[in-house]
């Protein structure tokens, strides 16, 4: 049997599977699957696209990322065709209890990265090309060709500012080993897209922006794709520092030629009526063709001692201190990684002069980078502000300057957690707001990311209110498995920095720009999850409030303390360093023993501290019942950070005032 | 005095007062808004940049956009060129009572739109621009050149792929009033751009985009940016049909020989004792020259009975109906309005058939289109699902497609609130995430915007969690200001649709994908701050339980409300359509009523309704001592609307469970 007619035979087996399981599943996306089929068939199944099926994890194997991920059913079809799901599985597509979503996640064991929101998967398979390629290099493997991230891409999400973020940045570092395809299927979900069938104007774009362009000018032609993939593996080597996009001109619907090219199937499955008329056009094949997906084979060894060794070397490297875990579990989880924290030594801060939270970020991240290989950290070019510079000094290959794409950088840090790298991604923290949708299609790819969102509140000061994260706990906590962290003097900052790496998952870090005072000694430890008391000079049956604070506000908070003791009023300050998870049990006894509960936060009311404390106490059926809650209520402006402290009424001044 | 001298004189006297404002607030931006001083002079004061500066409220003025906001020592320095401001004003720079702020705001009647996040003038410039032409052409007025929207973008922002959005589609929509102008001063913050000079490098990205690129050598030599400016304007015509670029090459910190051209002076001031050195390079000038602003000269009238016409249309136009306040307070406020609300018949929805809240959404925004001149609506691509179709239908001038990129979206709406109209903008609610960081700084541009996100919730069943809106509550109850609205059925989604336009600021409508059952007769009133309480058959002294939903979850309550009954189990019902404000006079009430208070929502745990509720009824010192929380807890998947409410424990049985 010709190479071609297989293909044909594989074509039909993915069309027909396309259609049956969106028909069965009464929804989902056919016509924007059946437009790729000949492309990823060839991609898949033609030897370009490398993968050990029967080892997903194999870390050096090639990614495919299917950005429109609208398209699932496609790339469900694809890994049928390759026997490793069934025709039985093809048909629970969408169910509930299936692993087939409507929408791919890493549920299964070939995706890495949750597609849906468009527009994120240049960016996801930027950070896994980055990824891989520093692996490769920092093993000293010797390889025939990096492995290679292919991404499939909808003409729609061309429309999507953060594709061309990626673009920008892939063309800067010279990723030539990710390969993108736009199927350029010319039609959106509610009409045509603003290019259309202009292939020429994308190309135009592209090439301005650093890549290879190929083009395929019939998009369901297996010769025509061969040889385009031919020419871009043949341009994927280290040699050509680009990377490469492939524009196939296709037909959205292709195969069924009710839906071919017509509007209104957007979404929309063959009706059960006409599903027969559809397979019948589709025709039949044989059904004992397997599509065969091409093992990796890069590595330029001779003997079999060789090889031996670098597999041991990558043993290592999966379980241990080299680079992490493929799959995106990182490293930290690992005993070795107990022993990186307790062998890397503190810093001591002089407690007779103030250490921004963001500095001491700064410190750990160094330090950190210096004695576990997996640390890497993203920058939204203000790494003289977010202080990941000091990383860039020390280990300049971990400290990756992207830009101010914030969109880009989150979704590239996720790339390089599904390497196995452990990314601190870091900007202003009012700037993480762009890129929620990143953050939040980070948490269903089950990443690890370390998210440092640097000045915070009204308390920068002069800025003014654009460059204040006052609505960044309110998000962060909105991620559902996140944990939140808002240490209030540097030792904190600088633990917390550390302590995260030993979990996995999405972590926020709240830090200030303003110096404070050092308030913890250098053996204190904060884990995730707990609190800090303190206590007035005088311990009575009820204390005459709680108050509690985190960030920048617990200094405002034992201040009002302070002067309350003098006037023997007896308060309770709270150093609630960590918010998600928060210590119910401890306050809820904290509560009880006070007349009344103040939290004090430098954020907006909704979604805050307050809400997370009172959330939990009134699940916890503790809820204070006197309680008030200063924080951000005015719009803030430009001003020093005590006048903009006072003016919100978050300072020692306006806790006193609600202790009285 | 030649024209070229006063120039320079203006030069200086900008450049003395962009050092000296920085230095005495001992901070802000300096090299930054240096770099600048001879493109924006020329603008202003050469006759290109048209601003009745007697009043800037005038409908027809040009509008000038700092999009690289950092620079505000320069915006403001040019006004103070011009006598709007004075010396003295200059010199509160960033201090708290001043308008100055860091980074300029609406405070000032010059500002349009507030600035700081970098990327997003663009956009919202192109949305002024729509605006304008969209107002010219409805008024029929005849003009040689339409108000032009001038947007100064600093190089370091052009990595933001908003960038690229807003430049698609203004070339898409053929916006020749709209021109940019790229601040090439090759230094960022944190380092050197990714293009630095290359301004060849821009000249081609931008140019396949579909806009007109005019290039400055020499953006300090103010015949060359005279020469170029004229050329921009002579292109500015509606024959072009292009918008256009001038990329300036400039020198950042220019005329400061010890901070031109270097690192490390981003966001500092001159240091004070070396003020005097800054201010004497810069030089001495004629404190007399005054930098003029030419009002704009549009009309193609000849006669004064002519002129009187146009401005008695003008004034009716700015008051009353026709395109509404040019400040950004809309016109809903205006008696008029309240008319139309009026005049506008509800629909009817047939009690005996299910009509999804995202449908009648598209039917009051239908209906509002066709009453309201100032309606418009813009779509992220999906407006057959999110129904703003059915305005496209009818009005289709009103109808923006702005495609598949959400950031763009948001800003333009901003734009278009700014010249008067009303902008409804729509997508998936889980997508408006991408636009946060534009929803939070058009707050401070006190705009008016009606986001509508459709698709909210697990429940919208087999498309599964990238498309679901889980966090979408969260996210928008933290925009200070903001409004929050979830209706549970047809009639209370069209009742709201129109009543969020009686008010100016941001509202936020929550809508289902489902079909749901009509509720409420067309009688029935939706005041924003309410809700409905739906008894059970018996009422009694004490409920056994107080169920608080919203949308989706008000149809489980009510069905379990009416399993309970049967079974002797008296709950009370609540519909907070309204969860932000929230009519907490009425919770205490009822919960105080209630032996055990249930939040069921249809969004994950942080940030939502039950938080809403909690934190309401706790500064009320009312909390509810037995209560309990259903939410979206484990991570959701594809399933059918009914297994996805049932796996997240938020359906009838669950509601039923909690109360027993």
């Amino acid at each position: 049997m010709s190479s071609s007619l297989r293909m044909t035979t594989l074509c039909k087996r993915i069309r027909a599977n396309i259609v049956s399981s969106t028909t069965t599943a009464k929804s989902g996306h056919p016509s924007s699957s059946l437009s790729a089929v000949e492309l990823t068939a060839v991609l898949f199944f033609g030897g370009f696209f490398n993968q050990d099926i029967t080892r997903f994890d194999y870390p050096f194997n090639d990614k495919f990322v299917l950005s429109k991920g609208h398209a699932a059913p496609l790339l469900y079809a694809l890994y049928e065709a390759a026997r490793v799901l069934t025709h039985t599985e093809i048909l629970t597509l969408r169910k509930f209890n299936s692993h087939l979503q409507g929408h791919p996640t890493p549920e299964l064991p070939f995706v890495d990265v949750a597609t849906g929101s468009l527009g994120q998967g240049l960016s996801a398979g930027l950070g896994m090309a980055l990824g891989l390629r520093l692996k490769v290099k920092e093993l000293g493997i010797p390889m025939k060709r990096e492995p290679t991230v292919w991404v499939l891409l909808g003409d729609s999400e061309m429309a999507e500012g953060q594709v061309w973020e990626a673009m920008e940045v892939a063309s800067f570092y010279k990723v030539n080993n990710l390969i993108g395809i736009v199927d350029m299927n010319r039609l959106g979900q509610s009409g045509e897209t603003e290019l259309a069938w202009d292939s020429d104007a994308y190309k135009k774009r592209i090439e301005t922006f650093g890549w290879q362009v190929l083009e395929i000018k019939n998009g369901h032609n297996i010769d025509e794709i061969q040889n385009v993939f031919k020419k871009a593996n043949a341009l994927n080597t280290v040699r050509t520092q680009k990377p490469t996009m492939i524009l196939a001109r296709t037909v959205k619907g292709k195969g069924i030629s009710f839906m071919e090219n017509k509007e209104g199937w957007h979404g929309k499955p063959v009706p059960s009526e006409r599903l027969k008329e559809a397979l019948k056009e589709i025709g039949t094949y044989d059904k004992k063709i397997k599509g065969i997906i091409a093992p990796p084979q890069f590595f330029d060894y001779k003997t079999q001692e060789k090889t031996k060794k670098i597999l041991e070397k990558l043993g290592r490297v999966i379980g241990g201190a080299g680079g992490g875990d493929p799959n995106g579990a990182h490293i930290g989880q690992s005993p070795k990684s107990t022993e990186w924290a307790k062998e890397s030594r503190g810093r001591i801060y002089d407690t007779s002069t103030k250490t921004a939270t963001r500095e001491a970020f700064g410190d750990a991240l160094q330090d950190l980078g210096s004695t576990n290989p997996a640390v890497v950290a993203l920058d939204g070019e203000v790494g003289n502000s977010t202080f990941t510079e000091r990383l860039k000094k020390t280990n300049p290959s971990h400290f990756f300057q992207i830009f101010i794409d914030e969109e880009n950088m989150v979704s590239v840090g996720l790339g390089l957690s599904k390497i196995g790298y452990i990314p601190y991604v870091s900007t202003f923290a009012a700037f993480f707001t762009r890129a929620f949708d990143q953050i939040r299609m980070s948490q269903y790819s089950h990443a690890t990311l370390n998210i440092v969102g640097s000045h915070c509140g009204c308390s920068i000061g002069q800025d003014g209110v654009s460059q204040m994260g006052l609505e960044d706990i309110a998000m962060m906590r909105s991620i559902r498995e996140s944990v939140v962290l808002c240490p209030a003097d540097a030792p904190s900052a600088y633990f917390l920095t550390k302590e995260v790496i030993k979990q996995p998952g999405i972590h926020y870090l709240r830090t200030t720009r303003g110096k404070t005072p050092i308030i913890y000694g250098k053996d204190e430890t904060f884990p995730i999850g707990g609190l800090k008391v303190h206590s007035p000079s005088h311990t009575t049956q009820k204390h005459a409030a709680l108050i509690i604070a985190a960030g920048i506000t617990v200094h405002e908070a034992l201040k009002a303390q302070k002067d309350l003791d003098k006037k023997h009023i007896y308060v309770v300050v709270v150093d609630l360093y960590s918010i998600k998870p928060l210590d119910v049990t401890s306050l809820s006894s904290l509560v009880k023993k006070a007349n009344h509960t103040i939290v004090v936060e430098d954020h907006y009311e909704a979604g805050g501290i307050a809400e997370a404390v009172l959330s939990a106490l009134s699940l916890a059926h503790e809820p204070p019942s006197s309680f008030t809650h200063l924080c951000v209520k005015k719009e803030p402006r430009s001003g020093t950070p005590e006048e903009l402290l006072h003016f919100e009424e978050i300072d020692a001044s306006a806790i006193i005032k609600a202790v009285a």
